[in-house]
């Protein structure tokens, strides 16, 4: 591609709404530009780096066997009250009506539309196993659109979903995906980790998130520098610290604390240790009495909501008791709590539950106890693994400790079960001659969050430095003078022409630019590898590579230079 | 590709909801799938054809120099707004409201967001031209989806829109996309027509429109088979007939014509020729005393309104008088009724200007006049091309006369003049330094559309008859005992890999059905080339090849057969 025929538009200073910097980039760098509140245009430029991002992920999934389908973006309101997510999607799910008043929503996702179209379609477990996949458009209306594709409301996702005989079948479907991910992963150039996560309500009880590791990503991910296991936080488990639980070695004292409203606080009035205070958290029950339940997480300790949403007797989802709820069950505000006293259940985290003369509330307002022990000043809790984990915990696997790093979740392997399958009496004959619903399973990729991704992880002050797998152009030619000097003319033109018959996805920048500004916008633009060629240079014969992460070009002759790219590229 | 790997899913018949051939096949071959009125899903079998159809229209899109970009499907109001359309559109234009109750639409086209992309990124002469497509689903919600993918609501289209510095440098991006459009087309394999269209209220002067030949298209083509003379039927120009008008013949008569109300009721009342006989058409004035206008055509001819709702002094849009408005100026109510005693505005057709002794209501009920001459028993109307032409007549280029077919419109391309660049003042700054105002054309192409228009051009009673440059699968290997014979998966197997190792898009059919199911299947599906191997065929060293169009297979030597259909396929 010459520059000239193509459309580069960068711009100085990023709109003052970009809140990230890989938004930032992709709007100086002319990839995207903004229509609404989280909905973009995709330019030339971006849209290149989109489709290398989407033949790689089809690649991938055409090999792994998957089946390539389009389902429609607009779709009826039916096909998702079959399964009650009409009713159960949130106002991210964007509803509206057509001219004759009938419901529709613009696609969040598929598994309703896919199980419809195959529940026609595939009748016998001949046919098993099949995955269907799709490279589309979704919207999610979200509250607040942020951080440009990466929180976007339009958006491209890799859905694809598997049907299978059996639960076995299933895992073998899971598998085959979950290694489809790594190749697609690695074939685009990215650190990631695949981490165990939660599976939430849905019923599976097999999930990994693919998630590209980035200083500013939105997830934390646990993971064990000493083995191989990794998972996000709602899921990482926090184990029991070694030992047995010391005796007690004070006796309870209730203490004036005036003010004190947090752990904060309490450390810092009592000059205590924080290790020795635990924190009260009180939440709705499920019980038909309306009594809450009271978690205890150590002091310095964070409560996992996902991990308390599951525990016997607490409502579901997760939902923290109101004050006056509060007020009537402890007698006390919120910041005085603890159990003694408290006759509901009690669940004490497993760190909680190795303390000793803890510091908690006393469940009287501006009061709390010192010196507080399980089974003497109040009866045993009920044990569980209620917190986050933290850096330095050990590895549930036993191999070391764990340590924490920020991810951008960019894929997902998720096995579904029979949810849906049931809900919408998808079935096929098995070899018995009976009907079974259909083994699921679902899997996605953020296509477009992919790119923003990879910026996060991949940037410095100059602007982007794409992988080669999903640069816009793998290397840009930056003749100087190319409009002034035969020499350099003719030169860069048979470099191009070169590069162009070995393959390479080379731009020749033909605009004309001051040196200055031709590098800036390729730097910023982040085209991995860079030759400058130049009327000095040639007078020597040498022209000067450089790749985007150089700090310096270095000289070469002319007739090396081919080889030299081509090596660099791996040809 | 290997069947078991694929997904083939035929139907023995078409759903009952399908109205057309094309949709009828297209879901009995498992192209697509209904989820929605006027919604589809595109299955494996047909997002083949469909990316085939992509791939063609994106690289000679791209030959021409145009651009690609992806704009959002879902668009904000405001910038409908700015042009007027979001108030100008009917209910076609999709609206809907975010979570935050803010106006959108989904794109049934994008004028509008090209516009805004352009006036911040195109601003000097030096970067034009330009010219940006993107091959995107759109979205119009029709009152009543019909004929499947032919005029469903959700469809992809590749929208392109050129910008220019002056009307005559569009001139030339409009020549250019003309050539790219019969490029495509001829690429793809279709008959067609590009013929001149109307502009309506758009402004620029300049349309065609490329229609797919088929006897079931919705749209009437006019062409001149001794010129290259070619419009659609609501611009193409209906000539006066040579020669004067005849003197008048005969003396004006009053008939009594009881229960006479349409043109085939006085023919056959009378015994008179049609071609005596005049239609009289009220539409609404324009003017403030709310006067209709009478227009004429001859009895056996049709008034076309796009002529019609252009004329002096006529409301446009072209709309019918009410009875209660017909009869309080015409003191009858239609049926009978005629310029003979009516003051108002008279057009009478350019044919019914040189006809003498005429046959026309009487503007008196059950009461028509013979014998009627202009000049003689009524003023000399204002003569003007009104009427639909039909076949035989003259071409307006002299070279002949006019025939008539039936056309599928699958593209159009359209010169915009600056009509959306000054609604939403989107300026450049030309050599002079003064700001100009875009020059713009517009540039469609009913990418799924194609599909359907192909096949109702190619098929028969088996199935569908594909072009080979966007069949699915170009050749099908068809074994007969691929699990049971040894020879015959040998030799299928070989042929399937030379097939491959030459590029041929070949699917080779492994799944063991009975001959007359595996024909019957590929029959339906249209797969253009056909290679037999059985068992008995292989003892004398031969294969049979058949074209989906041949009535019978011709048998082949085994080692001809790759030649054979490498040369059939033009590589």
């Amino acid at each position: 591609m010459r520059a000239s025929q193509f459309f580069i538009s960068t711009l100085k200073e990023a709109p003052a709404d970009a809140d990230i910097v890989s938004q930032k980039l992709m709007l100086r760098a002319g990839f995207i530009r903004k229509a609404a509140a989280g909905i973009y245009s995709w330019m030339p430029m971006g849209l290149k780096s989109l489709r290398k991002v989407e033949a790689i992920v089809r690649e991938e999934m055409n090999r792994a066997g998957a089946i390539e389908v389009i389902m429609p973006i607009v779709q009826p309101a039916g096909l998702w009250q079959e399964t009650g997510r009409w009713d159960t999607m949130g106002e991210e799910m964007l509803r509206f009506k057509d001219r004759h008043e009938r419901d529709f929503v613009i696609q969040p996702t598929s598994e309703e539309v896919v199980t419809d179209l195959i529940r026609g379609d595939l009748k016998s477990y001949r046919a098993l196993p099949k995955n269907f996949y799709q490279i589309q458009t979704k919207f999610r209306d979200e509250r607040r659109p942020r951080f440009g594709v990466m929180r976007g409301r339009e958006f491209t996702m890799k859905d694809a979903y598997s049907f299978d005989r059996s639960a076995d079948a299933a895992g073998v479907s899971y598998d085959n995906m979950y290694a489809a991910y790594c190749k697609i992963f690695d074939r685009i150039g990215l650190t990631y980790r695949a981490v165990a996560a939660d599976t939430g309500a849905i019923g599976g009880d097999r999930s990994h998130e693919f998630q590209v590791i980035a200083a500013t990503g939105e997830d934390a991910i646990i993971y064990c520098p000493d083995s191989d296991y990794a998972a996000n936080i709602e899921l990482a488990e926090a184990v029991a610290p070694a030992g047995e639980r010391p005796a007690p070695g004070a006796a309870m004292e209730k203490v004036y604390t005036p003010k004190v409203k947090t752990i904060a606080d309490l450390v810092d009035f009592l000059k205590a240790d924080i290790k020795q205070t635990v924190k009260a958290i009180v939440v709705d029950g499920d019980g038909e009495d309306g009594q809450p339940v009271l978690l205890l997480v150590r002091g310095d300790h964070e409560l996992n909501e996902v991990k308390a949403g599951k525990l016997d007797g607490v409502k579901s989802p997760l939902t923290f008791a109101s004050p006056d709820a509060i007020r009537a069950s402890f007698g006390a505000n919120p910041g005085s709590l603890g159990p003694v006293n408290f006759p509901g259940k009690v669940y004490a985290d497993r760190t909680v539950a190795k303390m000793a003369d803890m510091i908690t509330g006393a469940n009287e307002d501006d009061q709390h106890f010192t010196g507080v022990n399980f089974g003497r000043d109040c009866p045993e809790p009920i044990v569980a693994d209620i917190r986050n984990v933290v850096a330095g915990d050990p590895s549930p696997d036993g191999k070391g400790v764990l340590a924490i790093e920020r991810g951008i979740e960019v894929g997902h392997v998720f096995y579904l079960g029979t949810k849906y399958s049931q809900a919408m009496n998808a079935t096929f004959l098995d070899e018995d001659g009976k009907p079974k619903f259909f083994e699921m399973g679902c899997y996605g990729i953020g296509v477009t969050r992919i790119l923003g991704a990879a910026i996060e992880q991949n940037f410095d002050a100059k602007g982007i430095i794409w992988p080669d797998a999903i640069a816009p152009f793998t290397v840009v030619l930056c003749p100087v003078g190319y409009d002034r000097s035969a020499e350099v003319k003719a030169a860069a033109d048979q470099l191009y022409a070169e590069l162009v018959a070995n393959g390479v996805d080379v731009i020749l920048d033909d605009r004309g630019e001051r040196p200055g500004a031709m590098f800036a916008d390729w730097e910023l633009i982040g085209v991995p590898h860079r030759v400058t060629i130049g009327d000095r240079g040639l007078k020597e014969g040498k022209v000067e590579y450089q790749h985007r992460r150089d700090s310096e070009a270095t000289g070469m002759a002319v007739d090396a230079i081919l080889e030299h790219v081509l090596v660099k590229l791996g040809k």
